[in-house]
């Protein structure tokens, strides 16, 4: 027997959860193309998107669609580009204006190609300058919001206001991306929840079986709660209150775009934390949220409502199974029919 | 002996010429990589920068640059972009005013990744939608300018343009570039001046040979100047006076970024014709500022102005020599000497 979804999946709380992301704002350049390039020459793309995105960005676009209410902070440069990303996410329903304007950076840019196979390739660029400047965050700034979700791109910043929310007694969640050297290692000791992908874990964990890794993350940041979402092979996490590694299967979808999906991820993630959702509730609106919008072309504007989520969760029997470390998935009979005692 | 640079070359006439260029309008967006993709992944650039440029739109730049009054007939879509497009182009000193908007059309944009040994991989997008509408054009509109030059983007109205110069019997010149099928067939025959790029020419002549290909296309188009701009090989043209083909060396620089060079001669070459100099100083003036271009990084960023054209004029000793067809470079001692003869 399967349980239905509870409807907290499907319907936020009145009024809706704050989460205040913080991290990235990027202007991407999405082009579908046959087949990624080998060299020089002409590539010509079939379809073309510009949207603005980017880790925390993305993210809070999944909280806004979910129904949640989403605050970015994140620095553009003094330019056209800046002007652009702050009026594309404000008409994205994300709150910006906490965001900052740096004056003789230029904004973050990004082109990324997509092939048929759903293949990547990504070309990011970052001025250096645009994070030299970080405001003081207090408990008070993040006290009005339910949640903090961070990204890497911005790590003082990030440091800043996951301590603050933690003073704050906010959850503060690490969205624990790939990052230059020390920036995790310098994040995680603040966070209350890391969601950590699947490269960056395996990387910090130096092994490539994802039970053991998400063994290992919980032995070396025994704070916090640990998870790894690795794409088509679904997510794990470390059950706190058992004790045990729990994997939940992706859904089954026909994958267009996986651009985004992380973040989307993420986003879903810090709202089901911030409205108080039993973590396996949380990671299953989290895995299908970001499920759906890999079948849309466009990075984040895939991102699904919250119905269209409920919609699908309806349909989506899958729950989060406890596994053994160093061993195949163990199937636990009871553990689709004993929500309360997995979750 | 030498000839010194006539004073055309340094001084534009007052009041100043006015071109019309016809066609793109693109957004670029340049990347500097190490070294060009070959395949999926991330690949970090260590130089960015975005400017709106296009074949048509860098040609109107160096007009500009050059002490010209350029003035551009090109398409936005109703986008952000198109609004950028628009002001930069403005503030870069070129008349907007004829550009269209075109609701419903996304507009032009290129991403371009350059690598440390110049190689480029290009990947520009263009919406089909964009050039849909072409409004007529009088001999009239054009009467006001002293040359009109159009690029293959938007073949319709280049058309138009072409033959409303001719009949108002102005300069009506156009940018020989690689197109779709068709376009340089339909376009050549209006055209009083034919600038083709080396690869366009050797397509269309069915030759590598470049005195050949001169020959070949000047037998093809025998109405209009023929020359064809063969980047660090020079360039060539047929002489209409004397009936001889030939040849200019291309200034030597350091080559950082070739973008837009071409655009730059072309440009170059049309306020040249305008401004009624004769054509083996026209092509010298195009010839050196497409290569002063070179030494800087940003496409059409780097065209030169006016006086830093006429400075390296006066180092640069090399003049048009008469070639003869299917042969070596012949060259003729009086050729530098007397260049009433041969220019």
């Amino acid at each position: 027997m399967v349980m239905t979804v509870p409807p907290a999946s499907n319907t936020p709380p009145s009024p809706s959860c704050r989460v205040l992301c913080v991290g990235a704002a990027v202007l991407d350049t999405l082009f579908r193309v046959r087949s990624l390039p080998t060299g020089q020459g002409k590539l010509l793309p079939y379809d073309m998107l510009q949207v603005a995105e980017g880790m925390a960005s993305s993210a809070a676009f999944a909280v806004a669609r979910l129904g949640g209410s989403a605050s970015l902070w994140a620095a553009v440069g003094g330019d056209a580009t800046g002007e652009r990303l702050i009026a594309d996410l404000s008409k994205s329903g994300i709150d910006t204006s906490g965001m900052v304007l740096v004056e003789g950076a230029r904004s973050a840019v990004s082109t990324i190609l997509v092939d048929d196979q759903g293949e990547r390739l990504i070309v990011p660029f970052y001025d250096a300058c645009l994070h030299h400047t970080v405001k003081p965050v207090t408990a008070q700034d993040v006290s009005s919001f339910d949640a903090v979700l961070v990204d890497v791109r911005w790590p003082e910043l990030a440091l800043q206001s996951l301590l603050a929310a933690r003073e704050a007694r906010k959850p503060a969640i690490l969205d624990g991306d790939v990052a230059s050297d020390g920036v995790i290692e310098m994040l995680a000791p603040a966070a209350s929840h890391i969601v950590f992908s699947q490269p960056a874990a395996e990387r910090l964990a130096g092994s490539a079986d994802l039970v053991e890794v998400v063994g290992l993350l919980k032995r070396r940041f025994p704070h916090a709660f640990i998870s790894v979402t690795a794409g088509e092979k679904g997510s794990f996490w470390f059950d706190d209150a058992t004790g045990g590694i729990f994997h939940l299967a992706a859904p089954q979808v026909t994958v267009v775009d996986t651009l985004a999906a992380g973040d989307i991820f993420h986003g879903a993630f810090a709202l089901g934390t911030a409205e108080g959702m039993p973590i396996g509730e949380t990671m299953r609106l989290a895995s299908m949220a970001a499920a759906l919008k890999c079948q849309v072309f466009g990075g984040r504007i895939g991102a699904p409502t919250r119905a269209e989520v409920g919609a699908a969760l309806l349909d989506w029997s899958a729950r989060g199974l406890a596994v053994l470390p160093n061993g195949p998935a163990l199937e636990i009979a009871e553990c689709s029919q004993t929500q309360s005692r997995l979750f």
